[in-house]
């Protein structure tokens, strides 16, 4: 993750001149005026690169100065756990939406390639394991699929603790109620628990594992955009909010 | 559409043995017993064709005897209007949820192959000229996503008095009033004017084209299925529902 920010309209001596900066704010090179400028130019780069954009601006100081900021961000990461007939799809929606997509399993039988064939990961290890030494961040998804407490309550233990986007978690309202007891009693807090999305999903009625897969996805772009899932017949929102717009029409 | 009924258990001289059975209940071939009884399974193999199902039957008269029907049943059809940038995205989608995607618009420059990569076909008409000839049925699904009352009014005007499952179109609420009042100047009732879901979609808070064709998908779906949209975390209702099993928990 970083930004080059070069400057793109300016006097002729200027032109190209580039600022490489990076999330913490540091950064390299200079747009060839005084440090404070290069300061002014890191901190607005930086603010774009917070927000994965790319785009221009102009330095008050210097009207003239046209600075274009090129953000480099990785994909947000889903991880599916649990190796089941469902996870397929939802591997598929999540690259749709643009995830980098990491399948996990502990049973080496389940978590192949051929069954996984658009995952950009697949990952055999205890779930928890797993979650516990790889990186996440606040973009990233946990979708829990494995339907058992033997790899749920260790692997939510660790998952509600993390500052992630989403942790969700499938099953009936008899396993969720279980899996809640479980948690509890190995110490989660209501805080903790009440970031799990159990059982996971809008509900659409889904039957097939398509469906399944579109409910979950449509309650992570709802829980990520602020929506409520409702239909927008009679609403009066727009379904398509322009980036940067607040509510605005797309028609 | 048809279905293939054959015996798969019983005696050996009618083993194999085979209806063929067509929508409207008539048929040809037989089971090698008395006309009432290949009457009695192409009724039986006709409520499987009916649901889209395969599946296998024993006769009440015949309980050693077992019959298999496979039902051939084209996919149901979705129609997008309008080749927008957020087209490609729904069919993407429409084919994933395993519809048959036509994309029809009016401009050839824009109903283009290069553009629509994962339709079944592009069509290069005037929206409400194509729907009025081709052919649609009770699994149909017809989304307007052209903005344009010049298009829209027309094809509205046949789209919601055809017998199709689902009749969407996109626009903020100015354009819905607008569109609302010019569809009823043309006549139609509010009966009618009741089946359109618009503004299309459920409220996800969508931004990207991917993140509005799916929630134009779960639209779809929860129209489909009788679902409400809103997140199953709390509510007790399974995500998933077994074919045939009502609201049966997954888990």
């Amino acid at each position: 993750t970083a930004a080059v920010a070069r400057v793109s309209r300016g006097p002729a001596e200027l032109l190209g001149r580039a600022l490489f900066v990076r999330p913490d704010g540091s950064y390299e090179g200079g747009l060839g005026g005084r440090p404070e400028r290069d300061r002014t130019a890191a901190d607005e780069a930086g603010a774009l690169l917070a927000e994965g954009r790319t785009g221009a601006f102009t330095l008050p100081e210097d009207p003239d100065l046209t600075v274009f900021v090129e953000s480099s961000v990785p994909p947000p990461r889903m991880i599916v756990f649990g190796a089941v007939d469902f996870a397929a799809a939802l591997a598929r929606t999540g690259k749709f939406l643009g995830y980098h997509v990491t399948v996990c399993d502990a049973r080496p039988v389940f978590a192949t390639r051929l069954r996984f064939p658009e995952a950009d990961e697949i990952v055999v290890d205890w779930p928890h394991r797993y979650l516990r030494q790889t990186e996440t961040d606040a973009r990233t998804v946990l979708c829990v699929l494995t339907h058992d407490a033997k790899f749920d309550v260790p692997l939510l233990e660790e998952a509600l603790r993390l500052p992630v986007a989403f942790v969700g978690a499938m099953g009936s309202r008899r396993t969720h109620e279980d899996r809640t007891r479980r948690l509890r009693e190995v110490g989660l807090t209501d805080r903790e628990l009440a970031r799990l999305r159990s059982p996971i999903g809008l509900d659409l009625g889904a039957r097939t594992p398509e469906e399944t897969a579109l409910s979950i996805a449509a309650e992570i772009v709802a829980a990520r955009r602020g929506g409520t899932g409702v239909p927008l017949t009679g609403s009066g929102t727009p379904i398509h909010r322009e980036e940067g717009a607040g509510a605005h029409a797309a028609a």
